[in-house]
């Protein structure tokens, strides 16, 4: 089965807006094992769009169009469509009324603009959008299917997998359920996390396993399972994890949505102890990262930027001659407890670039956490890259330390 | 003139890399006013490459395919492009000791890979590539014009500048010296900045005069002229800024790639001026911001990220009854400059949601800025969006009120 994608809109084509809906797509594909060879980018031009479906329909068994299914007159999928398939568009009343129940207003009341969000091309189906206006089309031209989809988005993602993708697996034969999981991982290389894991992933074919590459957010375990039902799917996926996770359970810090930063604070806040923040040349990321959580004020007391070197010693209490240094973060940690009032304090001192300080190379990075009656830990490593990228990693590398810290504080508890 | 785009790589069919490269040569291309209408992406198979290179070549003027320009063997847009025109692949000994030159070898001692980047299809030129070891390629098939770009970006936007574009619109028949210029303003609706300079832009031809949103990074108006010399080009955009600063110089936080923490430290630097921050809401995004400009140790003292409000009291002073209030944006200010031993303070507090506080309604932000001898000046706004616009908004309103109060310093002092 290979299912091809045409997305929808001028301003991809200028630019203005970048198409990320169709890599989101082809990795939905990938990950249920139907090829995608061809993806496409036109205007909002109804010949253009007519002739790459045609064309695209050719090539290919299925095609996803993403876009173009707004209310204004410049949305022509649906017509496009209608024009592949040889037929006229046709208004369908219950569309009407669902997309009256979206805006909160009687069908009779509609704008004009809506109503033709309720024409769909005679002979195709709606594809049912719970979340907006617009629904979604499939139909069935010279045995091939197309499907179209809103170009939101969250609309699309949820079309896409609940509806698109267990179609397109049926069509093909294949078990129709689909449930992913992403499991998110730091502080190990690919190769590394391959190798641990090839046991699994040379004889597993249902679920998949997938490793997906995240850049400073790590690497991602991505598993999918396909079956009759959800329920059964879940089981295998629930299977895999067990076992995944008895080879690489200390590396994961998160499963699917959660962040590093929503991992630490859940940890922090089971205990009932708050955090501070020393930084240096990450000058505020940490603390950015970590109020970014809604809810994060219940656990965050704050973060002290030390950016220059007296700020280390007159707010943070610092007294070590060398701020690049194991001494310095150290009391950065004890200081951020002290100065914020914090049952935790974790710092970070080191050398972004683009100078050596301190007879430190760049790249040279000095972490330290400071527990509730414990003595202060300092772990030093040494960063790759450039300047934002070695600030982005020590943030990442600091928060997973006080994960991996307050995990294996638990176990030893337990 | 219509010149269509083909990305190029299997990675960005799965979704791995999200194609970027399309959507900034449609930008440029808008620029200087060549339409452009269909993108594609298909994967490294010689056989798709081909057939998308003859079947895009029918349908416009031009071709740019994007990647593929590698030493590996999957890399084969040299071998599609030949296969396209019908004709073989021959070594270029020019390109060979280029590409040697590019290594610090000897061409002798070249691994075999790399003498496939010499390769170039019989009649076709090769296109110069000072920063990379990939040379491009331009070829003409059948009256219609191709050219291969590598996939890395700053390779790829340093040929398209200075190479394909001029040569494309030499071959339209036009000016073939380009200049573009962005000035990027912030405090302004787009209907607004489009108000104020309708005058200029519903006249200008050359330079055009576009508008492109950038989010929380505000609006650009680019500015792109083109010449029969860079020198001309150069100075009608030079006479156009000129004209159009009279009217929004006041907006102009930055030119091209300039940004606004960059445009901040260099007005503060200039005085001989330190900067202290205090934040609440956006928990060390200010600080985290400003710390990564190469050489902000100069004038960057640091920032206290005071999330929980006895933090506030405590670290900076702030005896305001209320933590979302004018009274305490103003003592954090003086307490960032006391604390931190800076020149300048800044400040924000306010909320960011999911909750109220303190009575104020979500996106209620107070500012804060305090110079050296002046009294410290509050302003107030309610930001829309979700806590992370709010957050972002936040971080960006400020330091532009802080560029904006240093201009008005500057003139006054002229």
């Amino acid at each position: 089965m290979r299912c091809d994608v045409l997305a929808i809109g001028t301003e991809l084509l200028l630019g203005q807006i970048v198409d990320t809906n169709s890599s989101w797509i082809g990795e939905r594909l990938a990950d249920v094992g139907i090829d995608t060879m061809e993806h496409r980018k036109v205007g909002d031009n109804l010949g253009r769009m007519t002739a790459a479906i045609n064309e695209m329909l050719t090539n290919a068994d299925a095609l996803i169009v993403c876009g173009g299914l707004g209310p204004t007159q410049d949305d022509v999928t649906r017509e496009a469509i209608a024009a592949a398939m040889g037929v006229e568009l046709e208004r369908r009343e219950d569309l009407v009324e669902t997309i009256a129940a979206m805006f909160g207003t009687r069908a009779a009341n509609m704008p004009a603009n809506n109503l033709r969000q309720a024409e769909i091309p005679v002979g195709a189906d709606a594809i049912p959008n719970p979340i907006g206006t617009a629904p979604g089309v499939r139909a069935v031209i010279d045995g091939r299917i197309i499907y179209a989809v809103p170009g939101v988005p969250y609309e699309m993602h949820r079309m896409i997998n609940e509806q698109v993708l267990p179609d397109l697996l049926e069509r093909s034969g294949e078990s129709s359920a689909i449930v992913s999981r992403s499991l998110k991982t730091w502080g190990v290389s690919e190769s590394g996390l391959a190798e641990m894991i090839a046991h699994r992933v040379d004889v597993q074919t249902n679920p998949t396993i997938a490793f997906l590459a995240r850049g400073i957010e790590g690497l991602v375990v991505r598993l999918t399972a396909k079956a009759t039902t959800d329920e059964e799917a879940r089981s295998l996926i629930e299977n895999e994890e067990t076992a995944l996770r008895e080879v690489i359970g200390h590396l994961v810090f998160a499963v699917d949505e959660e962040t590093m930063e929503q991992a630490v604070l859940e940890r922090l806040e089971a205990r009932g102890w708050t955090l501070g923040v020393a930084e240096s040349l990450t000058g505020g990321l940490i603390g950015a990262r970590i109020a970014g959580v809604p809810g994060a004020s219940r656990t965050f007391r704050g973060s002290v930027a030390s950016y220059a070197s007296d700020v280390k010693r007159e707010v943070l209490g610092v007294t070590a001659e060398k701020v690049v240094s194991e001494e310095c973060a150290q009391q950065m940690a004890q200081g951020a407890r002290g100065v914020l009032g914090a049952d935790v304090g974790i710092a970070v001192t080191g050398v972004a670039g683009p100078d050596e300080q301190d007879g430190q190379p760049i790249g040279t990075v000095f972490f330290a956490i400071a527990l509730p009656g414990q003595p202060v830990e300092v772990i030093s490593t040494r960063l790759p890259g450039d300047r934002e990228r070695i600030r982005q990693f020590s943030t990442i590398s600091l928060l997973n330390l006080l994960r991996v810290r307050l995990d294996a504080l638990a176990e030893l508890e337990a």
